[in-house]
């Protein structure tokens, strides 16, 4: 195959030039489970990153809601409106799930028919994985491809469920959640915290015969946002409506959107959640990698066979066993006894 | 001092025979920080567990439930029932809130006067640690040196807040939660999940003119108990009301316990419980003994300090330099390239 053979240069040569079919193929270098694949990818956005005067970036946003919201339709009229404007966005996933119910999330491109044709925007489905944490690694590398290929809009949608949200918010700048007009958090489905990582909150469909039940849930958050904990960055969280469907009420979230940006850039909190975002991540790293290497070890792996049965029986303690096994692993200059 | 020449081999003799001094020395071992300290800590409680026949072992039981719920008093009023029974009981607690507010669960011992002036009756505070996991792992392993020493009975009480219950869920066999009259889950301040722990949820402060509302709490519970998810135990919980003051349903609620160890010892439960639980204070030591030698390798700390400012700007990407720090930690034979 053609594409084995391209080089990391042919990779940041068509990423710089914004190729799109050539960042498609970055991207599944960055899903690959295969180590050769993955030290291209790391050798690819080393490279990219490294620019003189700083790496490209965009404004990272949140898109999320409990399933059912009108997610897709929201992400795709908002996109036709950026795309006017003459951006570029690209659209990305966070599905921890979509291994298991095959891709809910953008897989189905036709439901967004128009972004997906348009050459101005690029939309990803999430990539799949058997953890939440491995997924969320992926697209968090992902933005950096985008971003490098000059999108200045990266929109990440999640399932809306909880624990994506809360890798999702540790990759963007802003965090939209959509509600359904009527029912409360509980009654959405949407998780505890989820509501106060929001900067903005918008009220979808509000349209035809639930203009009014809209409009009543708007009041609702209006007041429920005041009794939230201050956020740290100072802004305080907008509650607008709109009808994804109609594109009505999309201009003005992205506005607050806008405004949300602009206000942190201001205090200087946008700056300092990005640092605190990529030691996040680095931390994450640093631990999973850790424990990958000491659970494949095989040294540990034999002694973990011998000693476990005696820790379960009782005849061993646990931090005992531990110890050993930690012992077998660990440098030996970097323990000394 | 003569306590530090004490050597491994006093130390077991006098557990084994059931000196309380001894015993208390032990625990002090296993609660300090200096590394002779735990390697002599370690020492005993390997010996002690690699008696013939397998080590001693005890009923272990949970006693949880918010502030304010009469804990003290309600095992003071069970402990004496016990003592008076014959058995040999051990009280210990779990409270990584005692560092700072200097010792509020068992640390006024006046609070349990009868029981501590008891010869078969031992009482321990909970100890101090920066960490909840520092915390009760020094619990878990003082659990192996009563039980030792023979005590037929530990009971574990927590502050009743949520995640020193999940860690106090982790080494016992039956968990009681003590309930106030009156009171829904959310505003006694019991968290979410802790309910659902519960294997006895006892109704206490079930005298004088609060009789009535104690029952009405009671049938409250009975009813909300059906709509709980199945036990893994397979147990139905009980719920009773009881007087820790006047020493009132204390009895009844010692048999529930009894109950749900027989219908454990009966199915497996019991044993299996054990093994998981084993299993998982295993993992977790195993995870952070291997966090800190590698956070504290004066490599990888030089190393996390010259790439950390690379990655906070936006220069290298968080996945990289992990790669680079672990590299330079991970044993090289394991890491083949």
């Amino acid at each position: 195959m053609a594409r084995s053979q391209l080089t990391a240069d042919d990779y940041i040569r068509g990423i710089r030039a914004g190729n799109r079919v050539m960042l498609g193929r970055a991207i599944t270098l960055v899903e690959s489970a295969r180590p050769e694949h993955q030290a291209l990818a790391q050798a690819v956005i080393a490279d990219l990153l490294s620019t003189a005067g700083g790496p490209k970036t965009a404004l990272r946003v949140a898109i999320t809601g409990a399933p059912g919201v009108g997610k897709s339709t929201f992400i795709e009229a908002l996109g036709m409106q950026l795309v006017e404007q003459g951006k570029r966005v690209a659209v990305l996933a966070i599905d921890p799930t979509s291994s298991v119910s095959k891709g809910s999330i953008l897989g189905d491109k036709t439901r967004m028919e128009r972004l997906a044709a348009t050459e101005q925007a690029f939309i990803r489905p999430s990539p799949s994985g058997d953890s939440l944490g491995g997924v969320a690694r992926k697209t968090r590398e992902t933005i950096l491809l985008v971003e490098a290929a000059g999108y200045e809009t990266v929109l990440i949608e999640t399932v809306g469920v909880g624990q994506s949200e809360i890798a999702v918010h540790r990759m963007t700048d802003v965090f939209v959640l959509l509600l359904l007009p009527g029912a409360g958090d509980e009654l959405q489905g949407i998780k505890r915290g989820i509501v106060e990582m929001a900067d903005i909150l918008a009220v979808n469909k509000a349209d035809g015969n639930r203009a009014g039940l809209a409009h009543q849930t708007l009041a609702h958050y209006l007041n429920a946002t005041h009794l939230l904990p201050a956020k740290a960055s100072g802004w305080t969280p907008r509650v607008l409506a709109c009808s994804a469907q109609d594109s009505t009420g999309i201009a003005a979230i992205w506005t607050a959107v806008l405004d949300c940006q602009q206000h942190a850039l201001q205090n200087g909190y946008f700056q300092e959640n990005r640092c605190r975002q990529a030691q996040y991540w680095l931390q994450e790293a640093l631990e999973s990698g850790l424990r990958s290497a000491f659970f494949e070890n095989p040294r540990v792996k034999a002694q973990l066979a011998a000693l476990e049965p005696e820790v379960l029986s009782g005849r061993l303690s646990p931090f005992a066993a531990a110890e050993t096994i930690l012992g077998s692993f660990l440098p030996a200059k970097d323990t000394p006894r």
